[in-house]
């Protein structure tokens, strides 16, 4: 939603910018650019949140010059680095002039157990319901959603406990995050998850790519895909398992999950589950081979309506028409 | 099928075992004595054509000691090296004695390009429709579909381009075989390819891994899978892609496909593409505890018939019931 609408309820939710990690800050910066303009453009008052972080004050640095090189208006650091911290309203209230929070990469588990279920990690959510848009990258990505991967190795099978599952902040219900998905390999342990609590969506974000999740005026959500890789879905609603039974580190039976690779410019609906068509971008000679064919045969209708068809016009139509589509 | 059934138009096929290499040749092997078993066990006549490999009488060798280790009665080798040699009567007629044929790992494209369309490519042809075992690993597993995966890198995205097709030998239909399919993070060729052809069933299957496709009298076909990973399916019979149209080298739009990621003891039906359910094998404690309830019950079914069940013996029994199930 643009940002400064009227708060409506149900209808004032920021959008939620999910980065893969690694998204490019030198370059054309699409997914950073993106994150900007949700959150206000020229108008946008940022907060970093550099608490997955080991580095503190160098990583806001470096979101403090990328966001101002886009165009905002101001960009600051919040950093609880404790929960005794996450409960300081002072520190809390940092995050009242926001109009987008940005939470970096690190440990997400560090930043789970230093916010979740604080004053802060509240603070978080009634943003996001006031209008604020939140992003995060990598780690500042996993604590989005309700169910986060803390930890586990890349492959691309799903063994029996090879990854653990905690508490998100869950600003996305009823689904699990993975990021640096290609580049590190995460289908299995996505699939593990999945397959474990068939019920949880599995969102897997690449590098340099976004999953933006919209909140429309009825509550549904649909998530849109900005950057260079894909957003892939695992939608294990109707699947069937062995989880409960496979042994340790051996592989997972799941059948009948539902996959979808979206690159950018898709967009899904994330309440029915379904793709939603893309903005129509025709072949631009296709299209002026069409408008030529058209006119064409306009002007034939306004001749057989007039009644001067004759069999030689129709001919030579016909070869003009013809002409003009094969160029 | 069992090796030795009379042949029955539509019921003699012999079983496909497709290997997805390095298969564990000196422990457990439970894919090569897999494909044994199925070509015959003690009776069984082993051909091994090692065209796809640099190697020849060498590997011919390594699978003749494991395949007698075993049991099996005989193996031999039989190469055609050239297109020439694969339209050789003699050479051809190697296979007639085979129970089971078995081809190496190598290069698919060169074992493509010598046995395609050759007398002894439709000599492996009869040989499978008369109830012989063909199996093959690596190349010799991609060979066996009708669309083959020439070659292409790895990675989970599936991008434009990346991997080229070329035909198989078609003993399995309809189908796109790859393998090395975990190790070689192979999920995006296979789903570039499922895309492009969503008619085709993706079959990634694992090291040391083999999708076992046998063929029931009313011609349905079943696959099953042995050893150590998995056997992962795509299906895009009802996807929505953007393959006709995305850029070289970018992301292409795959949503729902559907994927099935099938271990050990899956079995799977190949004709609707639906999973089979395995034979229950149920926990012996549980089991144990389930038949002496129903012992129980049983006597106190015959008690009340007889009518002499007081409220005394009821709750003897019910006590007794309890400490049985909970020892």
């Amino acid at each position: 939603m643009p940002f400064g609408a009227t708060p409506v309820p149900g209808s004032s939710r920021g959008d939620l910018v999910v980065i893969g990690g690694a998204e490019d800050k030198l370059g054309k910066r699409a997914v950073l650019a993106d994150f900007v303009r949700r959150a206000g453009g020229e108008q946008a008052r940022i907060a970093v949140v550099p608490t997955a972080s080991s580095l503190g004050d160098e990583i806001v640095e470096v979101y403090a010059a990328v966001f101002a090189k886009l165009g905002a208006a101001e960009v600051y650091g919040v950093r609880p680095q404790d929960r005794a911290e996450a409960f300081d309203p002072a520190l809390v209230a940092e995050l009242d002039r926001a109009t987008g929070v940005f939470m970096t990469g690190g440990n997400q588990l560090k930043l789970g157990t230093v916010v979740a279920g604080t004053p802060f990690g509240d603070a978080l959510h009634d943003a996001h319901r006031r209008g604020v848009t939140v992003g995060g990258t990598s780690a500042g990505a996993s604590i989005q959603s309700s169910h986060m991967v803390a930890f586990g190795p890349g492959g691309a099978t799903a063994k029996q406990r090879m990854t653990q599952v905690a508490a998100g902040l869950g600003l996305l219900a009823d689904c699990v995050v993975d990021q640096h998905f290609a580049q590190r390999n995460r289908y299995g342990r996505l699939l593990m998850i999945v397959s474990q609590s068939p019920q949880l969506l599995g969102i897997g974000v690449d590098e340099d790519t976004a999953a933006v999740v919209t909140t429309d005026e009825d509550g549904r959500q649909r998530l849109e895909v900005v950057g260079r890789g894909v957003v892939t879905l695992l939608d294990g609603s109707t699947m069937v398992t062995d989880a409960h039974a496979a042994k340790e580190h051996r592989p997972i039976l799941a059948s009948g999950v539902v996959l979808h690779a979206l690159p950018a410019g898709s967009h899904f609906d994330l309440t029915d589950r379904t793709l939603l068509p893309a903005p129509t971008v025709g072949d631009p000679a296709e299209a002026d081979e069409l408008a030529v064919a058209n006119r064409d045969l306009s002007k034939l209708a306004r001749d057989i309506a007039a009644d001067d068809a004759s069999p030689s016009v129709l001919r030579r139509r016909v070869a003009r028409r013809s002409r003009g589509a094969r160029p």
